[in-house]
């Protein structure tokens, strides 16, 4: 029996971690490697059924994520906590070290998660300083590049605006409108490192890197601090700065209506 | 003119982050390829004289460095800052991107990066989670370790005690004797992350490891939580635990008299 068949079939959510440096984004593809080939694969493997995974959205290649959320069915009712452990650790067993899933548990048979997700967080790691260690998910910017100018900035993203001028595809019958919750950039432990945090309903595609290319620009003074009001009304990518590069975005978590994330809550 | 020939030449120091996962530790050895190689031949490509590196100490195979400070002569002086930050650019220019250098600047003409470092920190990551963007920093430890119970017994550690039983050298003659000035487990940002973070004058030769496996069994209740003077007092390297991976042991900072660290003050 198909796993993607059913409604009768129970439903389970899973956390997913990777380091997509390796892959060409989240969504399967043929021909490429992708997350949601190598999950499917696995789950398959270690559940000896055929299983279709359903993420709350797709990344782009390149793009890494901590707190993706899918969803699956399973002929078996995982009954016990210990039977989820299991197939938690057979499933981690089975996927290449650079991609993780966690807290697997049951979800209502309705659930679904990309159409119940309320908010989506990402995170885009910058640093002023060359780096090593965090070479894989964090990009440099200029030394002179003025955090506090760009928050002032990044100020005009709340709220709902149509974000076409921060969109990658073309296509006109798409909804462009967001409401964004959260928009700035926080300062980590080490002197140079910061990220810039951004919640949303919802995500255009390329919206994050685009947004923080125009930041970045803003924040090395070849932008107006005041531009992106003018910039969200264009509705024309062509307005908007250079997408940032894909290696410095991360997918942090999702949020649904039961106030659970794309965190462990351990 | 050999850069290590001397006192008359002008000295500079400088830090250094590593990813030790490539590179079989710091010090220069033949055949293999190592980070103050590296570092060697980028800062003589970029000098174009000969340069020697010697840092504040030595790390081993897989282990990585945020904090490194190195020091060397260049027959030159480079009396303006603007040269000591071209220079800086045309070394990590040079360097593989798991390596990088920063904050390059003057040093009195007797600052010698090892004899003069008067406290040395180092942090070991772990996480209870599977993890997969800081696998190879990151180092994964059993769900029921009890961090509260670790942080009681690395109470232990702190004052002056001999090291022989977290030491892997069997030299006889060697000074044995370490000051630690804290030693502890801090939890991260996302739940299931940890760091322990030791601070001593000196370490000895995979000391910290042997610290962390056993604090380690200590944590999973294999030993009890008040064994560490004991062990301490046996002098017999058998009687600690095993050494914890390499990958999760970051050389994080290095202290002067002068207050400078080897972490950036931006």
């Amino acid at each position: 029996m198909c796993s993607c068949a059913g409604a009768d079939l129970p439903r389970y959510r899973i956390q997913v971690e990777y380091d997509g440096s390796a892959y060409h984004g989240w969504q399967r593809q043929a021909g490429v490697s992708t997350v949601q080939e190598h999950l499917e694969h696995a789950a398959t493997t270690a559940c000896r059924t055929p299983v279709t995974v359903v993420g709350s959205g797709r990344t782009d290649t390149g793009v890494h994520a901590i707190g993706q959320v899918a969803h699956f069915d399973l002929p078996d009712d995982l009954a016990l906590t210990s039977a989820m452990h299991r197939l938690e650790h057979s499933i981690n067993g089975i996927l290449p070290d650079d991609i993780a899933v966690r807290d697997l548990r049951s979800a209502p048979d309705n659930f679904h998660a990309r159409y119940d997700a309320r908010r989506r967080c990402y995170r885009y790691y910058v640093s002023t300083q060359w780096r090593a260690l965090d070479r894989g998910r964090r990009v440099q910017v200029g030394a002179s590049v003025d955090f506090e100018r760009m928050n002032r900035a990044a100020n005009d993203l709340q709220g709902e605006h149509n974000f076409s001028s921060f969109c990658r595809t073309q296509s006109e019958t798409e909804n462009r409108v967001c409401r964004v919750y959260r928009a700035h950039w926080v300062a980590e432990e080490r002197p140079g490192d910061w990220y810039f945090v951004i919640e949303a309903d919802r995500f255009l595609h390329g919206m994050v890197r685009a947004i923080v290319g125009t930041l970045v620009q803003i924040g090395l003074r070849k932008r107006d601090e005041d531009s992106l009001p003018e910039i969200l009304q264009a509705r024309d990518r062509r307005v908007a700065g250079p997408a940032a590069k894909a290696k410095g975005l991360v997918l942090y978590e999702v949020h649904y209506d039961d106030s659970t994330t794309g965190e462990p809550t351990n």
